[in-house]
C-alpha cells in the first residue's frame, strides 16, 4: 500500500477535515495506486480519489471511459464513482473472461452520474461530508472545481490541500520506497550504458540516447535527462546538443526515471581520459560534502544543520568559494517532495523520508561537477538505496 | 513561430484583456518554445509567460536556476524576468563561450525579483499591464497565483484564461504542423517495429516494449501506449500484460509520443494469422466511417455534422449497433486539444486545426477495434499528416 494513512488521519485530525480529495495524477495514484500514461496527455481530464478519517481505502470518482485502467490495474479502491458515457457493445459478455467480468460487474453496480462534479458531491455525500469540511488539492484544476463543487453542495466548506498531500507524502511507505528502488535500478542501468557511449567525437546527443533508450527499454519513462559535456556541463539544466566530446571533457549526468509512477533523480560525472587535478580535486571536495551529510543523517537532525555540514566540508575539502541555496530534496511520486536540505528548511529527519542528497557545483566556462545519491531515513541513519559507486568515472 | 499571435490579438481584445498569462508548460511553450523535460517533476515549478495586445514576443518569468534552459534553447523571449537565487561561480568568465556569455549576459542584465509572484508583478508592471486586466491560465496552480498576484497588485482584475488558450492554440501555425509531422514520424516508425514484433507466444508487454522503446530511440518522449490483444483490446484504455498472443488475436494499437512538446496519437489494428470474418467486416465498417469523415473535412463544415456523418456511415458499412460519444479530437501541444468531432460540438472547421479522427469500436469479449488518423484542415479539405496505410495489417 502506497498511502501512508497514519498520517493522512493525523493531517485531517490536525486540519479538523472529514475529507481529503485528491486531484493531481501523482495524488490520486498515492491514494489508490492507480496511474496510467495517458493521464499525462489530459490537463482537463478529472479524476478524483476520496479519504475520510475513517478510511482505510479510497473511493474514486473517474469517467465510464476511462474506469477500466483502474480496474485493470486493480486499484486499491473502496468503491467506483462512475461519470460520463462511454459506448461498450456488450453483446459477448457471456464469452468474457474474468477480468473483463469484473470490468463490467464494477460498470453495472457502481453509483453514476452526468459529470465529475456531480459524482465527487455524490461520493462525499456517501461519506458522510456532504455539509462538512474538505480538503481539496488544487494542484491541478483547469475548471474551477472548488467553485463548481460549492454550488452543487452548498453547506460544504473546502481548504487548499495540495500542501496537506505533500506533508502526508514526506514519510515513504514501504511500498514506496520499493518502487522508489525500481526507478533507481533502471536509472543506473541506462546511465551505466550512457558512460560506456562515451568516446571521443561522440555526441552528447548521443550520450543522451544512449540513456533515454536504456530508461525505456528496461520499462522506465522518461522524466530527467540533464547531460552536458566539457563547459557545458555548467548550465544547471543543460540540455544535451550535437557537441562533440573531447578528451579531458567532464561529462554532467544529473538523470532519472518514472517506474510505476515513483522517480529516482541521482547524478555522476564521467571523464574522457585522465581528469585535469582541478576535476579530480573538486570532484573530491563536492563527494566529501555530500558523504558527510548522508553519513550524519538519522531521525531528529535538522535538515537546515545538514545544509550547513554539506557546504562547509565542501568548502574545507577543497572548493573554500562554494555556495549554495539547498543540498538536496523528497524525492517520491513527485521528483520534488518535501523536505529540502536548505538553510530555511524546518525539519526535523524521520523514518521514511526519502531524499536526494547532492553538492552540485557549476562553473560557466569549465564544468558542471555533480554527485546526488538517493537515500531513505532509517531508525538507524541514511540507507543509501543508490548502488553506483560514488565515484569520478573515467573513461 | 508556435504561437498564433492573430488569434492570441483577437482573444485579448474580445475579452477586454490587456495581459495573457501563460502556468501551464504547455502554454508556456506555445508562446516562447521554452520547454524542458524536468518541467514534469515540478509541480510547484513556476514559470510564466506573458503577452500583451502589442506584443510579437512574449516575456517569460522564470527562476534563475532553470533559466539557461530557455536561454540554451534559444526560446523566443522579449525579456527575462528572473526570480531567486541560483549559485553559479563565474571564475572563468573570460574563458566562456558564445553560448556561456549570452546566458550570463542575460542573467546579469534582466529584472531581478526576490519570488516568482514579484516577478510576474515586475513584468506586468513594465508592459503596462499593473492596474489592468488580465486573463491568467489557471490550468496550473498549486499556490493560490491569482490570490497572490492581486495582494502585490491590488489594481489588477483577472480572470481565468486557460480556456481561452484553448481557444488561441485551436488553429495552428505551420511550425506546430511540422512538430507534429515529426511526432508523427516517431509513432509509426515505432509502430511499425511494435507491429512486427506480434508473434505466437509473445507477450502484449514485449509488444509495447517494442513501441517504447522505438519511440525512445527515434528521440521521442512516451506518452501513448494502449496496446492490447485479443478480447483484451477492448478495455478502452487498455495497458499491456504478460499475456501471450494466440493466432487470430486483434492487437489494438492506440499509440503517440511527444516531439518538441507536440503530440501524436494515432490508432492501428494488426492481426497474427487469417482474421476472422467479422474481424475484417468491422474493421471495414469502421475504417468506412473514418474515410468519410476525413473526406467530408474543409472549412466551413460542422464537427457535430461530421460525428453524425461518421456513426451513421459506420452503421451502414456493417456495424448497425455502433454507438459513439465522439469521433475525433483536436490534437497539438496538449494531446486533446479543441475541436471535439461530437455532437455537440458547435465547432465550424476552420483552416489550420490539426485533428484527430476516429471510429474505435470496443466489444468486451471480442476485441476492440480502431484505426485513428491525423489530418491538417487546408482550404481544400483536410490534408493527412499519418502516412501508414489505412488498413487491417495481418502479421
Amino acid at each position: 500500500m502506497l498511502t501512508n494513512f497514519e498520517r493522512a488521519k493525523a493531517v485531517m485530525r490536525q486540519n479538523g477535515l472529514d475529507a481529503l480529495v485528491a486531484t493531481t495524477p501523482e495524488n490520486v495514484a498515492y491514494l489508490t495506486g492507480f496511474w496510467i500514461l495517458s493521464i499525462l496527455r489530459h490537463r482537463t481530464r478529472q479524476v478524483f480519489a476520496v479519504i475520510t478519517p475513517e478510511s482505510d481505502k479510497a473511493d474514486i470518482v473517474i469517467s465510464r471511459g476511462l474506469a477500466d485502467g483502474a480496474i485493470t490495474q486493480n486499484a486499491r479502491v473502496n468503491e467506483y464513482h462512475l461519470y460520463g458515457n462511454f459506448f461498450l457493445c456488450d453483446h459477448s459478455r457471456d464469452g468474457a473472461d474474468a477480468e473483463a467480468a469484473r470490468f463490467m460487474t464494477i460498470l453495472d453496480n457502481s453509483p453514476a452520474y452526468p459529470g465529475a462534479v456531480e459524482a465527487l458531491a455524490g461520493c462525499l455525500t456517501r461519506r458522510g461530508a456532504a455539509s462538512g469540511r474538505i480538503g481539496l488539492d488544487q494542484g491541478t484544476d483547469a475548471v474551477g472545481l472548488g467553485t463548481l463543487l460549492k454550488t452543487t453542495l452548498p453547506g460544504i466548506a473546502s481548504m487548499p490541500a495540495y500542501d496537506l498531500f505533500r506533508q502526508i507524502r514526506i514519510c515513504k511507505t514501504e511500498a514506496e520506497v520499493d518502487r522508489i528502488r525500481k526507478a533507481i535500478a533502471i536509472t543506473e542501468g541506462a546511465l551505466g550504458e550512457a558512460i560506456m557511449s562515451i568516446g571521443e567525437g561522440v555526441g552528447e546527443d548521443e550520450v543522451a540516447l544512449a540513456f533515454t533508450t536504456g530508461v525505456a527499454r528496461r520499462g522506465g519513462l522518461q522524466s530527467l535527462d540533464c547531460i552536458g559535456s566539457g563547459p557545458r556541463g555548467a548550465f544547471p539544466s543543460v540540455g544535451a546538443t550535437s557537441r562533440k566530446i573531447r578528451r579531458g571533457d567532464v561529462v554532467r549526468f544529473d538523470v532519472g526515471c518514472i517506474a510505476d509512477c515513483y522517480h529516482a533523480d541521482m547524478a555522476r560525472i564521467a571523464v574522457l581520459g585522465e581528469p585535469l587535478p582541478k576535476v579530480q580535486r573538486y570532484h573530491d571536495a563536492i563527494t566529501a560534502g555530500e558523504k558527510a551529510i548522508i553519513a550524519a543523517m538519522k531521525p531528529g537532525v535538522a535538515t537546515a544543520d545538514l545544509f550547513r555540514l554539506g557546504v562547509e566540508t565542501v568548502r574545507k575539502a577543497g572548493i573554500p568559494h562554494y555556495e549554495r541555496t539547498h543540498c538536496g530534496h523528497g524525492n517520491g511520486i513527485e521528483g520534488y517532495d518535501l523536505p529540502q536540505i536548505s538553510p530555511s528548511d524546518k525539519t526535523i529527519l524521520e523514518p521514511g523520508m526519502v531524499l536526494c542528497v547532492e553538492t552540485p557545483y557549476y562553473e560557466p566556462g569549465f564544468a558542471g561537477i555533480q554527485i546526488e545519491d538517493i537515500v531513505v531515513i532509517r531508525e538507524q541513519g541514511a540507507e543509501r538505496l543508490t548502488t553506483l559507486e560514488q565515484k569520478l568515472f573515467v573513461v
